[in-house]
């Protein structure tokens, strides 16, 4: 990313520091914050510092992205080991893995793919934190590891849903976050989870990840399909996933949202929003904003999608190299012919440009 | 309450119906939502529709008062009981009781002080639901008793943050639903409790209901307070009470707020507000909207009230009857001057009006 546009060029390859290792990217999944990046990335700087950490954790701030300078895009990623930095004790060359997307090194923490200082994955070559690499378990397809990541964001909604059996599940928006949150829902065994969407691909996706009912919304609000389906367990509570994120959604769940219900926001809104407090007092809800997920988290999803107990593979909807980014993030505005896109940037490098093709933006 | 405006005036009293007692208003406090009611009356009733039940409690939605038709307001009150209806075998005549403010008949739910139906605690009689009706203790006095209902709204709040022993609290806003607030985390053992007002005389009162640091906001914000004084503790978890309820305060508390705190929203805003959601999708925030209390624990605060568990008695700060109304609601304006009134109503009736004086206000 330079100049808000995507450019394909080379680069010099990050040196592992001590406690890093330097790994080979082997697919890197496409994240809609990637889509937001590029398009409002001041918006996006200007959001992380208000809604960072508070005063006391000021010291564990992440160094944020300077627009005006290169940044390797990339977060969700699986990676060959290569190079072992000094005091890089966990890792093997060789050994693939994933990581939680984040780095330190003497001068603070560094965000992996919204960086100036650390390459993500739609670079051939990135400097990871030894001690945050996971191995991929023997036998999973790499290409599944990669989608780790966005599961381990659905992952940790779920959990700090605190949802339990006899609650029932709604959710808002089925995106990448908004199926990875149904198919975690479905691994936990809730029923039923009620999916909505306006794509019928995504509604089709929804119900291969776990959601026992899919309504488009301009047809049945997602609420109302609820009641219709669980008509017998009125009183059970209810928990909705905003899985959205776009002004107006949120006072949309308090309209429909019955009595206690939990709303769980997984969907970044990144403007200002306008909510009628009553709504909500009236009905006493509770609104939990998230953000992300832990370490265990990451790994758990992790070894959760090896054992087959999280269905995630049939999120992935394509492959490009390194010269098809720009137009998969096109791709990617139209739900209905994708949700999740992998990158695999050595493609690219298996086919060169032409030497005579002088181009603004030289393939790597 | 009559064409928006405050009247004294003789109106038939009710009678009881099967299950219901007749009582003796002893007292009955003025609460911020009766001056709302009177200023804002149409945005209440509006609203409280909004903000109702989900569909399927329809039938367990009060009526709703008719704002063109009488209204007697006050639910705080203590009566006496001087007759007993049909099936009304909980009272006994001459019992002090006080009671959640709502009764019910064959005609459906009424929330007392807000019914056309069931004249409230401003009046000298009204009909309350006998299995509702609870026996103030010996050696209360009643008018202490009749601070049950706005000290249960603070019990509730407190019960629903589940704030736990080694949690902070910050208290926004210090009227009476604020320092009930921290009249029940002091109870609780909750500390430090912060709690912010822009009046003098409500940070005084805070600080003898059980606050342990008070600040005008004007001057520090509560958060800020709560960081110097609870310094050693950076990183336990704090819960916010927003007592305030007027747009704005959601998002200043978001602005303010630790990582993983959580904000129990208690003020009762009318408004659309507006939130900026990264603000507390960043920090992880969660925001939980109370209102009320339920049967329980309005029990608990009439005996903890009575065992001297909950210090609630400061806060009374005027007494007026009938006439004094009025008054009483311009007084309450100004924050320096009171927190609770509460009103007499039978005081009225021992100084009727002189027989010559054709007002169009008469004292009952």
């Amino acid at each position: 990313m330079r100049d808000k546009q995507l450019v394909v060029d080379d680069i010099p390859a990050p040196t592992p520091k001590p406690g890093q290792i330097l790994v080979r990217t082997l697919a890197c999944g496409i994240c809609g914050s990637d889509l937001h990046a590029l398009q409002h990335g001041d918006l996006m700087v200007e959001m992380s510092q208000q809604g960072g950490p508070a005063p006391e954790m000021e010291m564990m701030r992440p160094h944020i992205m300077d627009l005006s300078r290169d940044v390797v895009m990339g977060h969700e990623y699986v990676a060959e080991v290569v190079e072992l930095g000094e005091n890089a004790g966990n890792s093997k060359v060789g050994d693939v893995v994933v990581s939680v997307p984040m780095t330190f090194d003497e001068t603070g923490i560094y965000p992996i793919g919204y960086s100036n200082e650390y390459p993500g994955g739609y670079g051939e070559i990135m400097a990871l934190s030894d001690m945050f690499a996971l191995r991929v378990p023997n036998g999973l397809d790499p290409q599944h590891a990669a989608l780790t990541e966005p599961m381990a964001v659905g992952v940790h909604a779920v959990n700090k849903s605190n949802i339990t059996a006899g609650e029932a599940a709604v959710v808002l928006g089925c995106g990448p976050v908004g199926l990875a949150v149904i198919s975690d829902l479905n691994r936990k065994g809730i029923e039923p989870i009620i999916a909505a969407d306006f794509s019928t691909k995504r509604r089709e996706l929804a119900k291969v990840l776990g959601a026992h009912e899919v309504v488009d919304p301009r047809v049945e609000p997602a609420v109302d399909a609820w009641r219709r389906v669980d008509s017998r367990n009125a009183t059970r509570n209810l928990v909705i996933y905003e899985a959205v994120g776009v002004p107006g959604m949120l006072d949309a769940a308090f309209a429909a949202a019955p009595r206690n219900a939990r709303i769980l926001v997984v969907g970044v809104c990144m403007q200002p929003d306008t909510i009628r407090p009553m709504l909500a007092i009236g009905r006493e809800l509770t609104v939990q904003f998230v953000l992300g997920y832990d370490p265990l988290e990451f790994a758990d999803t992790l070894r959760a999608i090896a054992e087959g107990e999280l269905v995630a593979t049939p999120m992935i909807t394509g492959h490009v190299d390194s010269d098809g980014v720009p137009g998969a993030f096109k791709d990617l505005g139209d739900p209905e012919a994708h949700a999740k896109i992998l990158i695999d940037p050595r493609s690219a490098a298996t086919t060169p440009a032409p030497p005579a093709a002088a181009t603004p933006e030289p393939a790597s």
